[in-house]
């Protein structure tokens, strides 16, 4: 139980921004330890369906996933978009296998029961298979998950990726000290956000508390860090909310929100 | 080395046909041995293509792939097709693993020469990892391979299935004595082309010798008979070639042009 395993989720700004991106990936290849990369969709998604003469839907921010938008992202996320990390990483030495929650059946959900919003093809993670990603990278190989799921009856599931990375997590705490990254566009959690250098540099409950009580972190945050908590009872080691462009930093701990209870 | 394994190689023309390819693919899930799935692409791609205003250049009956019909490919073949094979073999009790050549480094091949006719981002396979796909079987996965393959440039390259198959049934001859079924729209390799029913039941050197010195074998299959035969003597101990529908007949030798040295 002592070797540690990287659980690193990127978002979409990163998979949008090709230089980024590839920058990230070389540093991901240099992460000398056990890892599991979890991405997001980013912008293209919109732009295929748009392209498809597809509407998009949201309602309240969120994408609505009627079957025609179903079929956009398992080409875009399942196929172009890691299919591509995929690629990248092998060219780094990096020897990756992308993956969605279907393939191994490593992660099943359930589509999201309709209440007063129809989300459509959208998956509420239920299971983590941990010994099958286990056996993964018993194997040597690197997973690179899309953000999609199945469920039982055979369906492909549209799946938040924050959710997908800390579920992981959690499963995989099982066998190792797991250490979750998340990766973004600030630098950390901060309590200014005006000034992207007003870096939180650690959290606990207490401190949390203190600064949920104050109105001191952004509203947005709160989910990641209401999750993050979670994860961390759950059995995860350490949750670092940081900047893509400082993946190596916040795996050594010099970098990043460091979230511990 | 007593240990069957199959590798299965299903057209374009089962996946186009939703309910021809629920039944092959319920079919497959019950072959009680190690198997691997290799498919083909289908005309889904063209008509991606075609809603995104992509041109479709073909030369020679042959698909010519540009860079943009290189996305069109790595989201159809790697996402759509794939993603929606894996989901609904796991809802059939077959726990599939949807790969394309790059995910673990499986296959590696190298972007065609240009000749007379730039086939664009096509590969000629160079490498399958055999000791890779063997260490995905023995953690009871069962692979199924879309038609694309990568470069060590970090290209992703697009690739005959059939090639991809008969590779991946020399390089498990290693390990497994390996038959590869090539499931068509026909019930076998016919001598008359007019008559479906008028099936080959075997094939040996000497006797495909004769049918093609007398021009009974549609030219249409030479290519394929001789990929077969070049199969078994690089190590594969069987080739078939049957109907989709028949898949379980040719499994037990009881269906299609069964082709041995």
């Amino acid at each position: 139980m002592s070797q540690s395993l990287y659980i690193i989720k990127i978002g979409g700004n990163v998979i949008d921004n090709p230089e980024a991106c590839s920058a990230f990936l070389n540093d991901f290849a240099k992460i000398n330890a056990p890892k599991i990369l979890v991405h997001g969709g980013g912008k293209i998604a919109t732009q295929i369906a748009a392209s498809l003469q597809i509407e998009t839907q949201m309602v309240e921010g969120r994408r609505i996933t009627d079957k025609p938008m179903l079929d956009v992202v398992t080409m875009v996320y399942g196929g172009l978009v890691n299919k591509n990390l995929v690629v990248q990483l092998q060219a780094a030495g990096c020897n990756a296998i992308g993956l969605t929650g279907a393939d191994g059946g490593i992660i099943r959900s359930v589509k999201r029961p309709v209440k007063t919003i129809d989300y459509g093809f959208v998956g509420d993670i239920e299971e983590v298979n941990g010994t099958q990603i286990n056996a993964l990278l018993t194997s040597r190989l690197i997973p690179v998950i899309a953000p999609l799921t199945y469920s039982s009856e055979g369906l492909l599931l549209n799946t938040n990726a924050d959710n997908m990375a800390s579920g992981t997590a959690v499963a995989m705490s099982q066998f190792f000290k797991t250490k979750l990254i998340y990766c973004f566009e600030k630098k950390g959690v901060l309590s200014d956000p005006d000034d992207d250098n007003a870096v939180i540099s650690s959290l606990t409950p207490p401190t949390y508390a203190d600064y949920k009580s104050t109105g001191v972190i952004n509203k947005g945050m709160i989910p990641k860090l209401d999750s993050s908590f979670a994860a961390l009872e759950a059995g995860v080691s350490t949750v670092t909310i940081c900047h893509a462009a400082d993946l190596l930093q916040a795996v050594e701990g010099l970098a990043g929100t460091i979230i511990t209870l």
